[in-house]
């Protein structure tokens, strides 16, 4: 009974909360790894083997698909032999998914163990990520929070640039969504009511499962434990047999799907034991993610800090939709603060307990999926990463974005729209566009009630990482929150003249299924009002021949019979004025942490300085994300210098330029290594009271400009209306001297 | 013991958490009224004689603080004879705080209670203050949170307008204290560890007293009941005794500082029960207004949600003295959300459960708090009301800021200059430079450690509300960190050369001691050791000349002996390289909602209609917050004037100018309304298709301008360059029809 099994799913979490921002990379089939070193596609021949198991599974779906359909099609069919074939095919299913899983398994598995160029590899990355943390601590871009007190896992502050990144990183992604596309932007509290993420899902859903050293009370996650050890067992364990290198490989694949029981039993089954004591370990039990706290003096109000700031927008739909005149489609916005207790967070910035998300919920009628401005963006080519291209092992691919929304690669224009313009706003903030691919969901990873989701993933020496989640989430948020409130969350299409209807009317008779069904009457009632009309005319028209049908009550779990007596069933013609209906929403959600971070791993290099005996680091920032825009350095320490540097630092300051004045005596190549390490991009020196010198960080060219022409320079080209090269051919070069650089 | 006693106090709480932001207004002496209602600064009689008392009293506490002093001067006087002297001193300073609060209960009481004048003010105020929120409500400026879910007290959205003018506001923050003074924001969790609240004092003090309904345990602020039952027996109660009169004034005065057994004691002798059922009340205790939360998945780490920004600034002080290249002053900013969980939030956006501040820590050295830019703020003039004004009963008045800092009134010229920068930021935003004052803390609201302390009040239908708080907090925060934490947060001033100083040398015998004092020994020898050295040279003379000499032991709170050989006492030279100090902080502390919800009210207007049957909304905003900066009408609806419009909306996006296109066929009287009523500054209508016309919200008035300059006409304005004045001039004027406003 499709409409019953619907309403018992309704009830699921917004499944994004488990898999947006989850696991990194480990779930996106072929992984290619951090761009100086050749990425592997290899595939063993059990992969081949795979893969040819599951394009037989695929067509046996396919075929029984069908079989469901047409037998859903044939009247006098009974529920009983429909729900049969159902069942079948989600067994089909379900083995089909399996196997697409240990195909991404052996992938993974290909390139992250043993061999020794994944080592290599793998070392390379390690140290390559130790220069760039090295460098961000040491010149304050973040610090572990709390460190005088020894720090908490899992929180970071942004220090002073750090702090500017972030900022110009908000401020750009204003102009480029909220004020380009007339978003209506909102600011919504941290602090949200438990009915809320009760309604979201989030309150019984939202969880990782844990594992208790039964002697300390050491928490651990259950699946990074079980994943730690299958990983060491393949890296170390040289006699293992072939067989259980699959198994080991097998339980990798499938760890995000196992149940509490499979987790615990895997872990009795290995042996597992508390990493640091050797204790033993609780069974695994869920741990709710979400910061909880009592809001009012009562105690009585529950109360958590928001896991995502999505359920704000979603909660004022009603408003919203009224402000922008009663018209879809339209898009709100909100950045801020959410929060993940996570139980054991890892990866530095990138599993963070509290972070900045920017969310967008572009609601549209379900019907109409088209965008105006699609146009504007159908001719991006971009890296693509297809549910096809994973599950036969193939890498990611440059693929035109109208192609791709023409062949239905991408569900629709809307969603369309919004990957090409997350493209856009990624590579200016200085993202390289051949470490970012967008990734599209499997069937495996996505909510059941998504139409499409696509991951903009970028790489860093972490692998390949999650740091914008792009979905179409169908009509399932509002829906939830408008059945929790009571509140109607819909839209209304006007037709300019009334539209006769056919409408299906269902009159359980409440007396009748009471005296039959007693205690159950309820479930039954409810069930036969959420036929579809197929359903219901099937049911209508097997009451009709037989006087009774058997029927499936989903939330007893059994069937039951039906007689004639029990229910009405017709058709009712109809004049209606509207249709209502509620919308769908398509969300893009940024994490902007995660962003910076891949954006600083980016945009390090490393070159050597003028006596080459060191390294000197560079941030190459673009101007836009750039903390500071420009340096004014008086060459030496003399006071006609000293007045000519203040008096272009006031000018700077009116045009909003932000920068720093440096009159130490430090020779000017310290100064402006100093300074390329925070990636500054200009460097202005004072050689003189009537021109002096701009540099740019890059290129360590110079050009000789007034001082009274300086500051609109420098605007010009952080403001990005001009670039180095566009000023370079304006003004006279300065010849570079030794003495100029470190 | 003059040190023994410090450090017994400097475990006292950050006391700003107790006052700033706490109740508006009732703390300010004379209170004047929303501006279209007279002020009332009358005092009765019995006003005049305490003035009288206070001026006696403190003239006595001059005197008794002059005989302390000479006493410690003179050689051979007990420590006994001192300790009495001070405790006389303190009962001395106590009644004065008394006489003072005394007064400004009854300057309140005048303003506020029955007087007819009064009582129809606020009437205006109360009808003014809804015309206000209507509209806020109406175009959704702000939304009360989850209002589908029936909302939770204290939580508000900002919906697309007021998060825009909020966006807005913290953009001009950023640009006139941040970049202006190149200060280091920092970006820290709102999740904090519980030590960090302990060492600053908010885990134990930071809280508020709370009863409850002993049988339903609905809670309520033990401070509100009995000021309200207070109030309203002086206003209803025609019967009452003068001497009652007076006692329930006295209580409303002394409201803050009662302890929760003497509050508890008021509310069982006035008979006061729950408002709501008539229950009896428990007893006072105190309710801590941080929200808890656990940290991690144990349960055993305890941690808040931040009560204000200002302390993830101090636990980072030792990285950001490095960062600045260890060199003072430098000041540090934040920008984020905060939370105080209220027992019962009353008034509006004005007292919220969570909201954003914007803090600045200016580290200055104690000996130097002068300020290079001083100069660039002298000649502001602006209403102050010092310490001296509020207890004489006397108005705000305008005092030139250079005078200010001159006579003393502030303390140093580093607060001034903040003071100065604060009016500059207030009034360019669009506060009313009338309805703005500062007004200095009286000496019982100020901590123990404060030097100087200013509040930016800003006049509303509220009353005067507190919304910058600008203090010398001296060198407590950092203090308090480096002792809990164990980490010297401190700065050094290198010497040219090195420097000879004598230094104390205390050495107490710990052998001695401990035959003397047993288990006290280790008390004993700390106080020993915290001695100033003024008491340890007189120690050292008294027991040189008596042998010995009694003791005050402040954590023993009792009186020793103290022998000879229980301790030595020496003076030693020493050559020293530095100066090690803990630097003073200035602290200007914005609450970032209570000065937009003010901002509101002081740009809020009516107007009539054409045809003077309707009052219509405008918001005055200044350009530079203004939600929106402009919109783009066609006059009619045909398609060449949508195409001239969209193409002025592309060029105004180009420029980053947030406007608002409206293409319906409403009157283009009615669009202006419409749009003056969420503060839009211009407006462009299409009439042509190659020029248009900009109208100016608040004079109506239009001109013509090209197509092509359109959208850099708008940008001059917008930006500030240039007045809506300056380009009138610039510009033809085009008549207004009357058809053109609604």
């Amino acid at each position: 009974m499709r409409l019953v099994k619907l309403l018992c799913s309704i009830s699921n979490p917004r499944s994004k909360s488990k898999t947006l921002f989850s696991l990194p990379s480990l779930r996106g089939g072929a992984i290619s790894f951090f761009s100086s070193f050749s990425s592997s596609t290899a595939m063993d021949a059990s992969g081949e083997s795979l893969r040819r198991d599951l394009a037989g599974k695929q067509a046996a779906v396919d075929a029984q698909a069908d079989a469901v359909r047409s037998l859903k099609a044939r009247p006098g069919v009974s529920p009983s032999e429909i729900e049969a074939a159902v069942e079948a095919l989600k067994k089909l299913k379900m083995e089909s998914a399996d196997i697409a899983r240990q195909i991404q398994s052996s992938t993974v598995a290909a390139d992250e163990s043993s061999s020794s160029s994944g080592a290599a590899a793998a070392v390379g990355r390690e140290a390559f990520r130790q220069a760039v943390v090295n460098t961000l601590e040491r010149r304050l871009f973040y610090i572990p929070s709390f460190k005088i007190y020894r720090g908490v896992a899992g929180l970071y502050d942004y220090g002073p640039p750090g702090c500017a990144v972030k900022a110009n990183v908000l401020a750009f992604w204003r102009q480029h969504f909220v004020l380009e596309e007339g978003m209506l932007e909102v600011d919504c509290p941290c602090v949200t009511p438990e009915i809320v993420l009760k309604a979201s899902g989030h309150v019984d859903k939202f969880t990782d499962l844990m594992v208790k050293d039964e002697k300390t009370g050491t928490c651990y996650r259950a699946d990074h434990l079980l994943k730690d050890f299958c990983k060491e067992k393949l890296e170390k364990d040289a006699t293992l047999l072939p067989e259980k290198v699959a198994e080991l490989k097998h339980v990798i694949a499938v760890l995000d799907d196992l149940s509490p029981e499979q987790l615990g039993a895997k872990i009795k089954e290995y042996g597992i034991t508390a990493p640091d004591t050797k204790n033993h370990l609780s069974d695994p039990y869920p741990f709710n993610l979400m910061f909880q706290t009592s809001i009012g003096p009562s105690g009585l109000s529950s109360g958590y800090m928001r896991p995502e700031t999505a359920q704000g927008i979603f909660v004022n739909f009603k408003d919203l939709y009224y402000y922008n005149g009663n018209k879809l489609p339209f898009a709100a916005a909100q950045i801020g603060q959410a929060f993940r207790n996570e139980i054991s967070p890892r990866q530095g910035l990138l599993r963070v307990r509290e972070f900045t998300l920017a969310e967008i919920e572009h609601f549209v009628d379900p019907e109409d999926k088209s965008h105006p401005k699609f146009g504007d963006v159908t001719n991006l080519e971009f890296l693509m990463f297809p549910r096809e291209e994973q599950l036969s092992a193939k890498s990611a691919k440059k693929i035109n974005l109208g192609e791709a929304v023409a062949k239905g690669t991408i569900n629709n224009e809307t969603l369309g729209y919004f990957i090409g313009r997350v493209y856009l706003f990624l590579t200016q903030l200085g993202i390289d566009k051949d470490r970012l691919r967008f990734r599209q969901h499997l069937p495996n990873e996505m909510a059941h009630y998504a139409a499409d989701c696509w991951d903009a993933e970028i790489e860093c020496s972490y692998g390949w990482i999650e740091c914008v989640g792009i979905a179409d989430r169908s009509a399932y948020d509002l829906r939830a929150h408008s059945e929790k409130s009571g509140v109607p969350l819909v839209a209304h299409e006007k037709f300019s003249e009334p539209r006769e209807v056919e409408k299906l009317i269902i009159t359980p008779s409440k007396k009748e299924l009471g005296l039959a069904f007693k205690g159950s009457q309820k479930m039954v009632v409810e069930a036969l009002e959420a036929m579809s009309e197929s359903e219901a005319l099937e049911m209508k028209a097997a009451l009709e021949s037989k006087g009774e049908v058997e029927f499936h009550v989903c939330t007893l779990n059994k069937v039951v019979i039906i007689k004639k007596n029990m229910v009405s069933i017709s058709m009712e013609k109809k004049k209606e004025h509207q249709r209502v209906f509620t919308p769908s929403v398509i969300e893009p959600s940024f994490g902007i942490g995660r962003i910076i971070y891949c954006l600083f791993e980016h945009c390090y290099y490393q070159r050597p300085s003028k006596t080459e005996d060191e390294q000197l680091n560079v941030f190459g920032f673009p101007p836009l994300v750039a903390p500071i825009k420009c340096t004014v350095f008086p060459l030496v320490k003399i006071e006609k210098f000293d007045i000519v540097a203040k008096r272009i630092s006031k000018a700077l300051t009116t045009a909003g330029i932000s920068h720093i004045i440096d009159i130490t005596g430090t020779s000017i190549g310290k100064r402006y290594a100093r300074t390329d390490e925070i990636g500054v991009p200009l460097a202005i020196t004072v050689d003189s009271t009537t021109s002096v010198t701009i540099r740019d960080r890059d290129s360590k060219q110079q050009i000789r400009v007034d001082v009274d022409e300086v500051a609109s320079v420098v605007k010009e080209v952080t403001d990005g209306q001009s670039t180095w090269a566009d000023v370079m051919w304006k003004y006279p070069t300065h010849a570079v001297t030794p003495a100029d650089e470190a």
